[in-house]
């Protein structure tokens, strides 16, 4: 992949531009919940716990489908600066809804929901320590805990794969992209983050396939050919995520 | 510009791929407002005020600054079953958020915030019909609704241009665009957004930058292709908006 | 009637005492509900949508009745100064909720609900422009949606009148009066209500029947006689309006 | 006054027509409160407080006046089936948002705000016990505990009465009328409320100037001639309800 | 009991450390409850109404048992200056929530909910006026409402005690003490728990065991010599309190 | 120290009577906060978080003190069955808000507010994950994570510790402890916890001196022995856990 570059260019963590934080991802984090992983992309920490329940929401009772869904929150001391507590305030606010949504999208685009039978799984998705991309690594680190999940179920016996088929097919990971002193940078830190023109949120599954673009100009309008640098970036980086994920997983 | 088609292609409203609705964009809607707008793409109708205040949020006192921001809401009997009231039931919904905290982004993308003074224009997005695109259709809408606010704050002499600048700097519009049977498609209506394969969100402005893209995979996950041939349609629907908003404002 | 009046008395729209604004009646002003109906009683503007739905509240179950209610709400720059959003701000404030209450009793009264099946009608009353007498504007529009969504079950068999008895009995109107610098005048705009000694809401049925009496004293406490002649200036006012109603009806 | 009855007409409490419930006014019923006044119209029983405080509300703030200003609550037992708490589902009422605005409505009508100064009073009117005619028994008791908080105020010289005047003028009073059984009574208690035709609740000052008149059909519409007998019936009842006010108030 | 004392001390009341404020339990007090006390520890009035209901919350359902509950409120002027209405602000603070938990928990320790059967009784407590001591008060006038409550329920043939076994087993009291000014005190006013060294409340049964004993060092950390005293005064007042709950009761 | 015990007694943890769980106490597990403690008492692991804002609350203003105050949550999967998230729910529970008033006095306890400066710390307990005594382990490392804070602010010279004295004096831990089976036993888990007679939090300071003592009879009432016996016991648990502070924090 060929990234605009120039001698001078050089990004506060000192990565090159195609490269990732160090990511890790760390299994059975607690204990109670079906599944539970802390990931962490570089200074970024986020606990995501994959809990089975045996009901579903309202519009989906008798149709013999299951639910996947998130819940999104930081805490208070996550940031530089406290954040008011959400609870405390009486109401998530915007941003939080915004990415609990994504993160329930992104996770329902692996699961064939008829296989899971009438069952919910909530991925809770609580970030620790924030230094930018949150919303992405908790993607790549609810997928670990649904995986495992599921499998708790399917080792139970609640689930029978028809087939050997699995209710999750493929992968799904995710990353940050942007323009950054105009150039094209993979996996933003916060110092980048507050200080690029433009920011994107790629989701994308392991056969290559996009399930979320989200970009946003934050300094200037971009281009098509940003556009275009900025997914081939993201490509590249959830190719490594991905196979970051499977490693965890022991497949 | 080609767009991949088949012989039984058709959709359900008969238009073309690369065909908008009939857009309506009036003036004057309500007369209290310092905008006021109603803006159709097809049968979706949306109300955008713009109100101006000579107040800033807190996190802006005292700098100088001004603020642009956005409320999006829709009337219960706006959409083919009745929703909820928002007000009765306490809270904004994520959907309303997410699409408020848009318009607002959006907006502010061609807004010169120091040359507005501490003042904050508020543009309230309210659907009276929905059938499909409310938020591009709000977007578009909504600048034209900014601009007269702005073009009455220059006349009262509030705001002096410098230079004969004025706050705003070129124009923001919106569409949908979407993978429909295979399809890319311009400006999606209700039966194609509930049956389609990616429903992508596109925001740009007149010189033909993206300010926005938020695209997600429905039914299955979309390649690089489709997200440039989705993106290349969009870039036609605008500059047929813009040129609409200019003739709006006898431009 | 006889209306006390001077030499120098004006209305501040040149309006006589006993002038009601015009009146206009737009049905199908949207087209998804049961009824839409975009009433304007001057510059107020209002509009009315009658949604049916399959359902009753908790306290009628298993009981064969129906149920009719009401909501209200005004765009935030329906007014002169802009107003908070009700939905942002948690909760709907003391004069929407009383408002909505007087609509659905008033509603309630030309209705027998045993008639309508275990249904509910929810009249949503949404002001576009507010000029005074929203209320009133309301209730009238309400009417005429309601008509429209009963006569849609009859066609649809969902209901099947008794002996040609349809489940509306008469009409239901409703208009302000108000002694204005001493003189009893019918349907207030917003210039006269701001400045007014008393202001009335009185809700009538179509036989010359008492619905509704509201009058609240601003200035100084109102004597008999001025009961009185408000009482007379609305009943004169409420004919012509449901006469405006039929009319709309093509009745 | 000539009320229309027949020989088998009776009240559910063996009261004529015309006839008010005992009413007790019982002051200093709790000490902290500058007014406190226990009142009860039969075995509906209100304790209304008045509290002083030295503050005025954002609207009125630089303005050198007072406000006066109404809370109205209701004890979960206070009637026949247990009511949720207000405070535990998280919201006031319709119901109890409508009667707490009708109060501070009425009391401000006999205050002279300038002569306040810039200081709030609140009148908490809460039901112990409650049998129909909560909110007209509040309103009666609530200007007893305001005399005694505005004595208090001038005794402490925090109020200096010009040429004598104090900031309240006159009294104001409140009682229930309707149509029961065909007949208007005085005064309903909750056996005829729940069972009338038409409810009307009439606020009038000591001069025999009405304040507030709200009356709804409950059962068929009124007539003009009732309305008339219902106002009628009213004014007696006030002018007993004011000299009982000025008894307990030792004048 | 020895306390000790000096010269010089004496209590803001007069009182001796250990002499309670003078005690009434008033039943009936409201008509519709099924128990209804007030009860007052000198200057603390609070009323105490139990309410049977049938139906128990969703852990229960289905299991047979009944239900105990309390719900705590002050009203806005109880106190020296007035709280904003807990209703009106949309929420219970947290120390109401720690009260009514607290009464609640009390007087389940006192109940054979299978002998109830699936009924809730909830306990309401409500302060009219404040002098220290609210929710020891609260509890001990509770527990009368609560055994008139089932006394109600026993004579309707509701519940059919077992082998001559009430639900109720024995008596649950609760009185504060505290240390002030270096003397352990019982039973403290106002004006002494806001001055004292440490504050506890003790919630006994009629066989001497405790049920709850919650010790709050206001000012300086106390000693186990001090807790000792503390709890020995306690159980002289509670001894004394639950003779006057039997004397009420008429036992 | 006796403890009661007898020969077939057991702990499911397979605990001597008077044996803490293995306790760790982490410091700077997150990097934002002035203070970040990750706190385990066994399985139940609490991350604290001290936080310092250059702000008082109202009550404080002007007045050259400062604040301390906490914040409790527990993350939705902390326990074996998910909770909701109280975000979402829109509100803290009554249980979180006692803990959380809890922790706040416990910590002032030890601080001296006027030499702190118009400075608020927040203590953020946070539970990751909950095996019985959260809000005892809170306070534990809450009083680390102030400890760190506030040496952040003597090492900035934001605070002048007058004549060597630091605001912090002296130290606070907390313990639980019950009757299991009979016997009086010390920090319980989840296991215990559920199953026991009698559940007691207790506050000490470093001086062996009471801050809070808070027993709750759970399965019957307990005895002035029984009393004695736990608070003995936490006696003992609080020196050893004062001593495991004092080793993290390297004095």
């Amino acid at each position: 992949m060929s990234v605009p570059g120039t001698n001078d260019f050089s990004r506060p963590s000192g990565r090159t531009p195609e490269q990732l934080r160090e990511v890790r991802i760390e299994r059975a984090f607690t204990r109670h919940a079906e599944g539970s992983v802390l990931i962490s992309f570089g200074e970024t920490r986020v606990l995501c716990t994959a809990s089975v329940e045996n009901r579903v929401p309202a519009f989906l009772r008798g149709k013999g489908e299951g639910w996947v869904t998130a819940e999104y929150g930081m805490l208070p001391r996550a940031t530089n600066t406290r954040n008011d507590r959400e609870a405390a305030r009486g109401k998530q606010g915007g941003r939080t809804l915004e990415i609990q949504r994504l993160i329930g999208r992104s996770l329902r685009a692996c699961v064939d929901r008829k296989l899971l039978g009438e069952r919910t799984i909530t991925l809770d998705c609580d970030v620790l320590q924030a230094d930018g991309g949150t919303r992405t690594a908790a993607i790549t680190g609810a997928y670990v805990a649904l995986v495992d999940a599921v499998n708790w179920m399917i080792k139970r016996g609640d689930i029978k794969p028809k087939a050997g088929r699995s209710p999750i097919f493929g992968a799904v990971a995710a990353v940050s992209v942007g323009i950054y002193r105009g150039v094209p940078v993979l996996d933003l830190d916060y110092a980048e983050d507050s200080d690029c023109d433009t920011d994107m949120n790629v989701v994308m599954n392991d056969g290559g396939g996009f399930i979320e673009v989200q970009g946003t100009a934050e300094g200037h309008a971009f281009r098509r050919e940003e556009l275009a640098a900025m997914t081939a970036l993201a490509e590249v980086g959830i190719g490594e995520l991905v196979a970051m994920q499977r490693a965890a997983l022991g497949l």
